[in-house]
Formats: structure tokens, C-alpha cells, sequence
């Protein structure tokens, strides 16, 4: 099966988004063995968007749509295929009910305008949109299909995944490809290269490194006829790719470092709590990014001020001697939340995201502590960069230090919290 | 003029690279007043390489390509072109000794399959590459252009900026268009286009609505001759806008809410606090997002139990009768961080992210609320979505009932924050 891809909407056009869902669906086409021919951006333009659809039809088995959905009078996508079709787009009674009711739960009345959300073609069934108000269509026309999807990527990927890929998984057929991506922290991309030189070339499966915000990623990919195959060459590979780097993974796919950290923790019955300056309450966020994250992040401070510091239980002498920017101050810091907050792990982080310097230090000065069970380290550094990106990396430091501390213990098999707790 | 990119690159159609060039030659054509209809990914296959620039020269003046300028078999861009125009790649000696020579000053042999680098086809003139071995090219086909470039992107970024932007400046003459996005929140998209509908169909400035993750936005987009009469153009009918949503506009272009929000308070003299359950830390990350934030962010605390809560301020008789998750302990949140903190206003935010529901509360359930100088208020509401979506549109409404509070104030030119924190 051959498909492409037509993403809708003249902010496309002008470079005010970039298209991350094209990438996404790449991806997604990829590992079910769907040959993706094209990518298309086109605005909105009804003559434009139906031609580019006619010609998908022409050449793809399969065309998958995102953007103009939308309730306005610029979201053309329905439009456009019933246009190409020659049917008419007609109110349905169920979709109308549903569309009113969503507005209804929220206490607001539904504007007008938003009547076509509630509307399909004789060719057109409707895809289920749980967050969000627009359906999404299933069309099938002289034995192809189009999948229009919203253009909002985190209701595009729930249509795709709850919806559109179990049907193609169904249909596809022909040889897959099966991706499985392990995420190291710690090394740098040319590092982690080397580690893994002698597999690098591999033909099948194929071994390909990635520097990303969250560390680097080793992707391993496996052709074979059938999933369970191309699963079953994975298995082995992944295993030597691991014989050289195994102590820097963090976990595969999705997982993040918060998350893997959570799971260490709930492992051991441990817990962490934070006390955040320069990283200003992103640090806590990560963690509760992590589903159950309560079983084990106690809480956090966002102590941006020196007096917030010392009410939170760092020694004010300590601020005094050293200042609220200092290696001392985030042990305190981190000493201070860990034992505030009951918890088996603090991480405190202070330091200047500018932009303008602190007592002195420079812009982009950054001390990150770490407490574990009333053993304390810390990481000193100094980055030139954005004020976004520093966040992140002081974050991304913090759960570094803290995932060791834990792998370490994972690895000399310690015990369980309670007893860990009592050291 | 009107022209189209096409992106070449199996890598992309695969998934593995995101196409951030497209984006990039998107916003510069809309600087030059060019109008982009088209953008294609296409892969390393001659035929659909072909294919699709035939297409691109029969509907537009020029085509932009990017990629597939490589020596290797795989990099099909020349040989599409010189396919499509029936004529022949030709080897330049100047080209082959500059080649030569960059592997030369390198201390390199120059491997022969480079030597594709070196040539012309007759319609083309080369496009010089001071950063990389693949020459651009330059092609000229009955009153129609081609601009080949490199898809490494500071090489193709150095060639568009140096060489390719100035020819479309001197031969694309037609005016610029100048665009201005205007920011509101606690609307919904049909909402607002209901609001501006009678200047929704202007022709020049056009406005177009869109819904994103931090409100809908209005773009403005004036084409004139010059930047000066475009922007004359803008001026008067951002006022129009202004006049029909207004009272929704939080800022202009990259301003976000938070910012906003820090701008009022500053502008004030007021501080603000934040306690966070639900949202874990998301909101006191995106009020030290903005540079300054320590002027008017007194701090926030992440209280993920209720013990934390309890030991922040809030009433434990309040959590007793109503439980971690209600408006009242939404209420008793906002007001204890605002004390505990000694700030002007404080916001509380409590809910259920999921995946299990809390006290007999379903997932997706939130109550956020405001304490300004004293005075509370709560929004309380229910969401279906995904976790991170969950916690951004907690944070999403604290900041709007901030902003709005802070709005009132503005505009009823209320004093300074000296007198404020006195009420």
C-alpha cells in the first residue's frame, strides 16, 4: 500500500508553524510498511486543496489529511472532498447531538458557524474526536481511501493511534519495518558513536544514533515479512547494542527520564521532592508529567526568592556566607526539601537565567544538588544560551544525578525504601 | 509572483528528519511578498523527482528546491532537472577545480563520484557554495526558475540569504506583505470569528483566525509596495480589529500570556504566588519563562499532598470537608500562597490529572482559582484530554483570571501597588 500526506492550512504557507504531524505520520507509515510517496503543504484554498486531492487519489492508495477541519469559514478540507466527489455535506442528527453536547457540558452555547463539525458525505463515516469538537472523516472512494484528521497535533496523534492505524494495520500487508529506539543519557552523540562503531553499519538491522534535548537516541530498524520477524531480529541486536552502552540507557520510545526515574523509585519505595530557583518549577513539572507520579514526588518549592529559600529551610547563614547562587546554597536547597517534604531524595537547583547577572555570577551559571538518603552531591556548570533551553538542561542535569544515584543502588540489588528510608 | 518548494529526501518521507527548511523559505518568501502554494516532500526516486518539478514548473513561476544535491546515486536533483529539459549534465572545469581544490586545502582525495558536483546543464548557472562541495544551481526555462540548494540548512540558509533572496528582490519586484498577529484568550475560535466576521473577508489587510495552545490569534496580513505602506495599511485595521475583540487581546506576535501577565504586574507594582496540585509546577514554570520574572514572581509551591498542602497554609478543617480536589481548597490554595508568600495575588490549582480518579472525582476534573489583593474567585470545569494537555489548560485559565483581574485594574486606572497591598 502506497500513501501520502496533505496537510491543510495557509499558516503552513507562511512559516508561522512548522509541520511536526507529517513527520509523525512518516514515522507511523513506516512501521506498519506503508510507503509514504508525498508530503504536500497546501493553503486554504478550496480549488487548491481539491486539486491536490484529486491528484492524491489518482497516485496514492491512500491519502491522509490534516488541518481545515476547523469551524470557520477558512477550514476547507470537508469542502473540498465533497466538491471532488460531487456529494453533498449533510447535518447528521448523532454528530449534531454530540457536537451540542460538548458545548453543553462546558456551559456555552455552541456558535452556529460550528454546525459543519456535525456534518459528513454518503462517501464519509466519521472518526470519533474525544478531545476535541471536530470529527474526523473515513473516506472511501472507487477503493481508496482518505483519512482527515484535525490539524492539532495532540488530538491528530489520539484520531491516528486509537483510530486510523488499527485500520491500516488491518488492511496494509507487504513486509514491515519495525523500529525500537534506546534513550542514553550522560555521553555525547560522537561518544556514544564510537561505543557503538562495530554496529554502526549494520545493513539489517540498521543502527542510526540521534542527539536529542533529552539525551542521545540509538534507533535500531528491522525489515522482515512479518511483525513478529522483524521483532525477532530486534531482540538479539538490541542486546549487543546494549553490551556497549547498556549503562546509559534510561529507557526505549516513549519512555522519558522522569518517568524512568519514577519507576526506580516506586521500585525501591523511595521518593523525591524538589526546591527549584533557576529552573523556576520546571524540574517539579517533569516529574508530574509521569502518570502516578504521587506515589513517589512528594512536592516541590519554587523558591525564586532568598527569603522563600530560608523559609523553606535553608540555613540563612548559608545564603549570607555563600549567596543564593552557589554550589553550598543548592545543597542546602536540596537537603533542605528533602527533609522538609519527607521525602528520600531532594534535588535543589539555583543558579542565573538572566538576563542580567547574580551577585556577580554570570548569566548562565548553574549549580545543581542532588540529596540521596542524606548522601549529597553536586554538579557546577555554566552554559551561553536561551533562557528556555537553560531550564531544561538544569532539569536535565538534576534527573541525571538522581537517576545514577538510583541506578547504582538498583544495581548493588539494595533493598527496599523501608529500609532504605531508616539510612 | 507565486512559487512552490519541493523537498528531496527519502530521510524525510521516512520520518527520520523534521523539514524545518520549508518553514524557513516559507517565512523569507512571505518577507519578499512571494506567494507560496505549494510545499512537497518528495523521496530520492527519479521518475516522482521529475514528476513532481514538471508539475511545479507548469503552475509556478519559480520552484525551490532543496536537497538531493549530493554526490552520491541517491541525489537525483540535477539529474530530475536535466531529465525534464532533455539536456545534458556537463562537467565545468571551473567547477572541477574548485572542487579539487576543497579537497585539497582538506588533505584529501576527492572521491570521483564527486565529480557530479562539477556540472551544468545549459539552462543552469551555478550557485557558489562557500561552506559545502555542492554548487547550487540556478536554472532559467521559458520565463520560469529553479533554485537548487543544498538540504543541509546553514548551507542552504548562507545560499538563500547570499545569493537566491537577492535575485527574487531584484526580479520579483510586486510589493511585500507584512503580517501582525494579534494574541486573545477566553474565547473560542468561532467566537472570535463571529466577533471580527464583518472584516473576515477584507481582501487587503486579510484576517484569518487561529486556534492554538495559548488562545486564538488574529493575523493581519497587508500587502503593499513597501514595508512603510504595508505597515500604514496595518495600523488602522488592527484599530477595526481592536474595536470588535479587544477586550480578549493579551499581546502581539511572541508575547505570551505569562509575559503579558508580568508586564501588568510590574507596570503595578504587584507580586504574584502560585500553589499547584493539578498542574504540578507548569505554572510557576511559565511565569519564570519570561526574563524578569523575579520582579513579580514571589514563588510557588508544588503541593502534590495534602499534608504539603496543609503545611503551606491551607486549612486542614478545608481539606477535612472538602477533599484535596474542590474549589473550596482551590480558594484556601490561593489564598495561603499569596500570604504565606507576600505577594499581591496568588493562585491555586487542584484537580485530577489522572490516570486513576481522586476522592470519587473523575479524571480531568479542575478547580483553579484567584485571590487578588484579597478578593477569591474560582473557575471550576472538567476535561477529557491527555495528561500534559490537562496541566496546560489548568495553567492556561489561572493565568486568564489573573490577566483579566489585572486588566480591570488597568483599566480603571487603580493606583500603584504600594496602595494595592495595602487592601
Amino acid at each position: 500500500m502506497n500513501a501520502e500526506i496533505i496537510a491543510v492550512g495557509t499558516e503552513l504557507l507562511l512559516g508561522e508553524i512548522l509541520d511536526t504531524n507529517s513527520q509523525y505520520l512518516a514515522q507511523q507509515l513506516t512501521g506498519l510498511g506503508v510507503d509514504l510517496y508525498f508530503v504536500t503543504h497546501v493553503g486554504d484554498n478550496l480549488g487548491r486543496v481539491s486539486d491536490t486531492v484529486r491528484r492524491g487519489l489518482e497516485r496514492s492508495d491512500l491519502v491522509i489529511m490534516t488541518g481545515g477541519l476547523g469551524p470557520t469559514e477558512d477550514d476547507l478540507t470537508r469542502e473540498a472532498i465533497a466538491n471532488l466527489l460531487g456529494e453533498e455535506m449533510v447535518v447528521q442528527p448523532e454528530l449534531e447531538a454530540h457536537l451540542r453536547g460538548w458545548y453543553a457540558r462546558r456551559n456555552r452555547p455552541m456558535p452556529e458557524m460550528n454546525i459543519k463539525q456535525a456534518t459528513l458525505i454518503p462517501s464519509a463515516r466519521a472518526v470519533d474526536n474525544p478531545i476535541g469538537t471536530a470529527p474526523g472523516w473515513w473516506v472511501e472512494h472507487d477503493g481508496k481511501h482518505i483519512a482527515c484528521m484535525p490539524g492539532v497535533p495532540h488530538e491528530m496523534r489520539k484520531m491516528w493511534e486509537e483510530q486510523i492505524a488499527p485500520r491500516l494495520e488491518i488492511g496494509g500487508g507487504g513486509g514491515v519495518l519495525i523500529t525500537r529506539t534506546l534513550k542514553t543519557v550522560g555521553q555525547g552523540e560522537s561518544n556514544v558513536a564510537e561505543m557503538v562503531a562495530e554496529l554502526i553499519n549494520s545493513p539489517n538491522p540498521t543502527l542510526a544514533t540521534y542527539a536529542k534535548q533529552d539525551g542521545v537516541h540509538l534507533r535500531i530498524a528491522a525489515k522482515a515479512s512479518s511483525r513478529e520477524a522483524a521483532l525477532g531480529m530486534i531482540e538479539p541486536f538490541e542486546g549487543r547494542v546494549r553490551g556497549y552502552v547498556g549503562k546509559y540507557v534510561y529507557g526505549i520510545g516513549e519512555e522519558t527520564l522522569a518517568g524512568a526515574i519514577g519507576t526506580l523509585l516506586a521500585r525501591h519505595g523511595l521518593t523525591v521532592a524538589t526546591m527549584e530557583s533557576a529552573s523556576g518549577g520546571l524540574l517539579a513539572s517533569y516529574f508530574t508529567d509521569t502518570p502516578g507520579a504521587s506515589e513517589w514526588f512528594k512536592g516541590g518549592v519554587v523558591a525564586y526568592t532568598a527569603e522563600l529559600k530560608v523559609a523553606s529551610g535553608v540555613d540563612h547563614e548559608i545564603v549570607e556566607r555563600h549567596g543564593t547562587v552557589a554550589a553550598e546554597t543548592a545543597m542546602a536547597m536540596a537537603t533542605a526539601c528533602r527533609e522538609r517534604l519527607g521525602a528520600d531524595a531532594g534535588i535543589g537547583i539555583t543558579g542565573v537565567a538572566g538576563p542580567t547577572s547574580v551577585e556577580g555570577k554570570p548569566v548562565g551559571t548553574a549549580h545543581i544538588a542532588l540529596d540521596f538518603l542524606g548522601e549529597t552531591r553536586v554538579a557546577s556548570t555554566e552554559w551561553s544560551t536561551t533562557r528556555a533551553e537553560f531550564k531544561r538542561r538544569c532539569v536535565m542535569d538534576g534527573l541525571y544525578l538522581l537517576w545514577r544515584a538510583l541506578k547504582k543502588r538498583d544495581e548493588s540489588g539494595a533493598g527496599s525504601g523501608s529500609e532504605a528510608t531508616q539510612s
